[in-house]
């Protein structure tokens, strides 16, 4: 099943999606809003998967779908954290930075509090008010989970996904090496984030969605130009259920979490930082990492970062090419 | 105006609270949440204020408030972000790390962004799932803000804030020096928070709040014994204004934000870090202070963190003794 939140209020109303992205149905009279849906899940996810057939099968009046009319399928959430499972991206950004990457890192998740109050679609510009900052993308996936008890172990905690989507996690590169300097994590460096038109049930994954990861490449475009396609499933060191576990440890977790997987990343197949796509290697999601993998080849950084005018698109398809979650595609405008 | 929420759903319902805590009138027929208030505050403040007037005068049915009966006022919100507006505090809980205090801490705020899915009473126990996990309290001031728009200054920012209250804000000390180490801040080592049972609307505290500061001691037991009776007004480096403006230089902060201002915590009269007040000084607003203070004059700690079965107690009265929030008076128990 697939579903988005069309705006109204501060939260959006909640409609169900085709499969094909082509069409919906009004879903907001059977719980008005995506946060609603996760509130009682148990309750309401059976009448939508029924409208969700009926959709499929014309059986009910249909409208056409726009993913730019989306806002995030959920415009603001208690609860936003971003982990670290592709552990290539995290060794590559840190080596930027001039930082070593700890052994632990490999068997013990990263992970950061976002902030939630303000989560965007994927057709809304990137507010930036100072080109300064570094702007940077990360295309990653994400997860929503149900409520979560405290302590559970990472085979249970991915029964507790409840959807799956993708995020621009926005970052301002020159923002964090002072901010993380001072030990608290991220707040001025990471501003709102930006969510895919369209959520998806695991179920509405099909045989891509495996153990709590997800086992297909994410393009990414920088100005038209193809970014990065990269392999979501491959070195993703830390399934979602892990991150869920890890998150759950010392307290239970509220329906309507959102959790991020990190920067999608992979070596290249000789084992080193993966190449650019534009010499045949899958490329980067995120700008820091080509930025990185410039650097180690010719001492320097040549790609800049994200000026006011570019363009971002990030989307997933599945293996006929048809995109899952609608895209991520939006231009860096002037706050 | 006082304003506080009782259990009902996952979001609690609005009351309004006599000054003296003593009644309290049904207010969601204005508005069922305090989320909902603060949506659309310009809207339902006017109406709230007039049922707070006709409950003063006992001219409408009222019913007793029992602080016990209370949920966090927000028993979830869409942002908790914790600043650091005492410095002696970090100072203090830096040595016992045995880390340095950058001079930049006195300028630029410290801030983390915490998880806020889900808030707890000021009566419901501390959820300790494990001793070894060094269990403390936090006395702490919040505010709550309204929607504020990116890049505010600090006078600017104070106009935004709706609500005042009290925090323990939970940590569990023995996690934090290995997440922090890892660079992205708190997240298995901040449970849950809990809140003071009633939060008041900045002309609810007359003459006390100031320039974005409240001048009144905080007073802090432990298992019934004073612990701290520290001046809120005094040594607080930042005022909400600059800790919102820090919060708002890179996104706008919707409605309904929590910011808390870190531990309180001020110095002995001679520049020295507080003595207990045991020993006549004002104690502390967390145990991991005294332990430090215990360590620089003995070389080790003596005060042990939080055990299942200690009491903590939070409140801040007037100037006549009157409690203004109501107490976060608490029991460590097992999860």
């Amino acid at each position: 099943m697939k579903l988005a939140s069309l705006p109204q209020g501060r939260d959006g109303r909640l409609i169900v999606v085709s499969d094909d992205l082509a069409w919906y149905a009004d879903a907001d009279h059977i719980v008005p809003t995506m946060q609603g849906l996760l509130d009682d899940w148990d309750r309401h996810c059976p009448r939508l998967e029924a409208l969700a057939i009926e959709l499929a099968h014309e059986a009910i009046p249909r409208k056409r779908f726009h993913e730019r009319e989306a806002c995030a399928p959920l415009p603001r959430a208690f609860q936003w954290v971003d982990g670290s499972a592709y552990v290539n991206h995290v060794e590559l950004v840190r080596k930027a930075r001039g930082a070593e990457l700890p052994d632990s890192f490999w068997t013990d998740p990263l992970m950061y509090q976002g902030g939630s109050d303000d989560l965007r679609g994927g057709r809304e510009p990137i507010s930036l008010a100072n080109e300064s900052w570094g702007c940077d993308f990360e295309a990653e996936i994400v997860v929503v989970t149900g409520d979560v008890p405290q302590g559970v172990t990472p085979q249970q905690a991915i029964n507790y996904v409840r959807l799956v989507g993708l995020v621009n996690d926005v970052s301002l590169r020159n923002l964090i090496p002072g901010e993380l300097a001072k030990g608290f994590g991220f707040v001025q460096s990471k501003p709102a984030s930006h969510f895919s038109p369209v959520f998806v049930t695991p179920a509405g994954l099909g045989a891509a969605w495996v153990g709590g990861k997800l086992n297909l490449p994410l393009m990414v475009d920088l100005n038209q130009q193809s970014f990065g396609r990269i392999e979501a499933g491959e070195e993703c060191t830390f399934d979602f259920g892990v991150l869920i576990a890890h998150l759950a440890k010392t307290r239970r977790i509220g329906a309507g979490t959102i959790i991020g997987s990190g920067t999608v990343s992979n070596r290249d197949a000789d084992g080193s930082p993966g190449r650019p796509v534009a010499q045949g290697g899958r490329g980067y999601a995120c700008i820091a990492e080509q930025r990185m993998v410039e650097t180690i080849a010719n001492g320097q950084p040549v790609t800049p970062f994200l000026k006011n005018g570019d363009t971002v698109r990030i989307e997933m398809r599945d293996a006929k090419g048809r995109s899952i979650f609608g895209a991520i595609d939006q231009v860096v405008g002037q706050a």
